[in-house]
């Protein structure tokens, strides 16, 4: 019998241990919702400047894709256990109506993600400062052939109509939440321990490769507003806001919509139906159906 | 016996458990598949609808294999437990075939993939309404160079004959039920519990990849015959079910007799082979060959 | 305390038990083997023949890339825990060499990889065959523009020398065993249990995507000679052995000397350096180096 | 307390157990780090040799992402749990100004990585000499139209400055030890045990696709250094130095800044102010907030 004691583990784990507790947990959990925005961003508006300004050689669609994805993946190993790692106000806002985060979190969740972002966003901008003055010729613009402000926030398609977008909007959002609150639901199938942050990674990267060209999926309002107030503040100017037709609102209010409409479909088709746990705590009462027998060693996501 | 500390966990588990419990299991497997099947089509119709519309700038053929592949991942993990998330005619069928799923099922599994294709596929044409009208110029045509049908249901290569695309879709379908097994079969080389979602949307991606061309890989009666009745409907008209000489119901009688016959060569070469398990059971009862040891140590997918 | 018991699972688990049990070691090794490398190669080759006559419009070399890794993803899937899933002659001859697989058995193996691979050759000719003779034009040829054997056995690249190519091939196969060692060296950093198949089908995709266009990345005699005994008897002809001044032996003699070379190098620098198990199997017997205890709690494979 | 069972997995173990051990530490952690070093650069010089020769027919800058990604992987694989798998000075420089590797060790994690990183340059000319000498035309060029030293160091994109690059690569590298030190925080969100190689070369492969135009992502003195000594021995000349306004000394020392400078800011927003672990090692003390117990459950890398 091979035996793993707390005190054999404990020291060794303790050598890399936090020598101080920061005791305000309000500012723990803002500075790392801040850091992982930072690094989703940092790596989402890099892949896009990289595809941008490389002029197809460095990249293509694809890369953005994966840009977000992994880099979303990797906010979350960066946050995950602090603040959870939502970096996308919808996803806070949507917790918050299903009672999964404290109403009072939400402002500081908005403002350590908008802080992230227009942090990422000017580093972005500064790596590739004369990538982006080489490819544009100097000009900041909004629209045009070497328009560069995409580079930072989203803009509809030319034939996308605001009705179209806000819709657009609605549904990637929607799809994001709905997927998220099955990845977190532990009576359903949830990505195995520690695999998490790639697979959300994996979702988001799949919105883009379905839902990305209408308006470049930006389905999160603190990703979008933070990167254009950016673009507006270095040089871009106001453009950023009357692009698309007034644009810049509908991916603020578009993906609170959405969020709430995705996480409660799911909640209410599948969650909310759960069958209780029985005393032993082994999942379904009992199978009426072989297929369950079947799916419990299948979908089991426990390790025995 | 292994004992993990429940009093700990379980009650922050309750803190997310379902308030209300459906009886009626049917309706709970039904609305799950449902779902499922809405997710996966969702994603996978979205790609091809971005790739088609996008004209080689939002994506690529990969990008759709990825669609499909990654969709049908988020679908495992929405529906997974619940109901097994075939999403699939031809995997509910086969499961039926091979004991696995009770025939009373069927009808409602493949009511409940029909639905969830109709309205994804209803979705997806709303999202890019724009889009698609834009590409075409208005006109919803099945044939010709800016056919947009071929978004929804799946049609022949020119140079395919029908029994060419009938033996297309046996042997993908075959290909897909053989790796299905092979996947759930517990007494082979499993993927780790948790990760059988991406591994099967992985599956699913290479098969676009390896026999995606001659007929755009429908694997699926429902997928393909959902899709379609929208399309006839939604304004593409009659001309969805006579093209490709009438392609239509391929797709749903290929990969019913595929599936069968995929799954039942592993079944037969493999699975059914296995030694009996020993008194311990720890698998083979004595190994002869010096590999066999490596590959326990290699191939496990215990966690010990 | 919750516990999970053996007698829970077993009967479980025994309700998808097999009813039968071969008793012919040999014939149930070799089974596996044949439908693992089938599945490989039939996905392996599809993802070519796909490529080739979709001229770029359904997938490029990384889709070959990934069909063949995804291909080999599954073909452990399938025959992982019976036959070790070699499915490459060059990794039977090595596991030989170093006595990880018994001499008597490598006949059996390099029969059922042969017999897989023709197999699979003679599937995917008969899926894409209106599409070969389509795009070749009815010509079945081993040179030229609409050249079409190389869907199914290696050419070297036309400024390619045997010898640069003899090089190529040892090369190739040599990282592929030097990575499987380690890949499968318990007391370094292996795969977490049950991911084995994925990670060493990224394996054989990043050999594909470093070292593909010299020769083909054939690195397999086996699948090589299967395929093209294929071709020769199909309708290519004996161009198929005369075509790469002679190329035909390469592909099966230089992966033997490689394989070996690789697992050797492995083993040499490193397998056969780990200090002796401590009293408690608790791995190295005590560390000097920080380092070290930082990377037991990095790289760790146990799921404590 | 959690027991497993181990006189059944000890034995089977001792099978493939090494026979003798070698007493030398420093040789042991020399000769891993060399050979998992030479694997990264085998696979990862060996796609760019690809993409660069093959002229877009074997691949594109996706691949060149991937062939150093997963070449990550496989060089973690490979050494891991012996030295650690740094693979990059800046990656041991900054262990050791973090107290996580010792000094005295500095200087043979160096050489080792040079040591691999030449052997590995040298392979890779030699397995792609011919296809070398046939897209350049037997003229080894530093710049031009077909220079071919890019396929071993890393040289600034013409519209670079000295100062620009000189920032490209502090950043880059400060994002990689940003996530390693996330990824190796087990008080935060880690990677499953066993997936930790996959998802450093996801790492690396992001790193590359957000932030690989400006100058080929080298973020590594010891991967570039080695590669440019050996061009200009192997025939490219002093070219190497001059070029890029003596680019060479830029990614020797901007990585090790940027790397400190990353690893820092983790460790002080994140790392550093994890609270106390409580008596029975179960994580926060208490949490106040609602997300943090669906957080536990949905960021747990645990097992169970």
């Amino acid at each position: 019998m091979k035996s793993i004691e707390v005190k054999v583990t404990k020291p060794k784990v303790d050598v890399s241990r936090p020598k101080i507790w920061l005791r305000n947990e309000f500012l723990r959990v803002g500075l790392a919702e801040s850091l992982c925005t930072y690094v989703m961003m940092a790596f989402g508006l890099g892949s896009v400047a990289q595809v941008v300004t490389g002029q197809g050689v460095f990249g293509q669609y694809i890369s953005i894709n994966l840009g977000f994805g992994l880099g979303v993946a990797m906010g979350v190993h960066v946050g995950g256990k602090v603040s959870g790692a939502h970096m996308n106000a919808a996803v806070s806002f949507t917790m918050c109506v299903f009672g999964q985060l404290a109403w009072k979190m939400l402002p500081l969740y908005v403002c350590a993600q908008l802080l992230g972002t227009f942090l990422a966003s000017g580093t972005v901008y500064a790596v590739y400062y004369e990538a982006i003055h080489h490819y544009s010729g100097g000009n900041l613009t909004v629209t045009g052939e070497r328009a560069t402000a995409g580079i930072f926030a989203t803009y509809p398609a030319p034939y996308l109509s605001l009705t179209g977008g806000f819709l657009d909007q609605v549904f990637g959002t929607a799809m994001l939440l709905l997927c998220l609150m099955a990845l977190s639901d532990q009576r359903n199938t949830p990505p195995a321990a520690g695999t998490q942050p790639l697979i959300v990674g994996f979702l988001v990267m799949l919105i883009g490769i379905s839902f990305g060209s209408n308006s470049g999926y930006a389905i999160n309002p603190t990703r979008d507003i933070g990167a254009r107030l950016f673009t507006a503040i270095a040089g871009w100017g106001t453009d950023v806001f009357r692009a698309g037709n007034g644009w810049w609102w509908v991916p603020i209010v578009a993906p609170l919509i959405g969020g709430v409409l995705g996480g409660g479909v799911y909640k209410a088709l599948v969650e909310l139906l759960h069958p209780p746990v029985s005393a032993q705590g082994e999942g379904p009462l009992e199978e009426e159906f072989v297929l369950q027998e079947k799916e419990q060693s299948i979908c089991s996501n426990k390790c025995v």
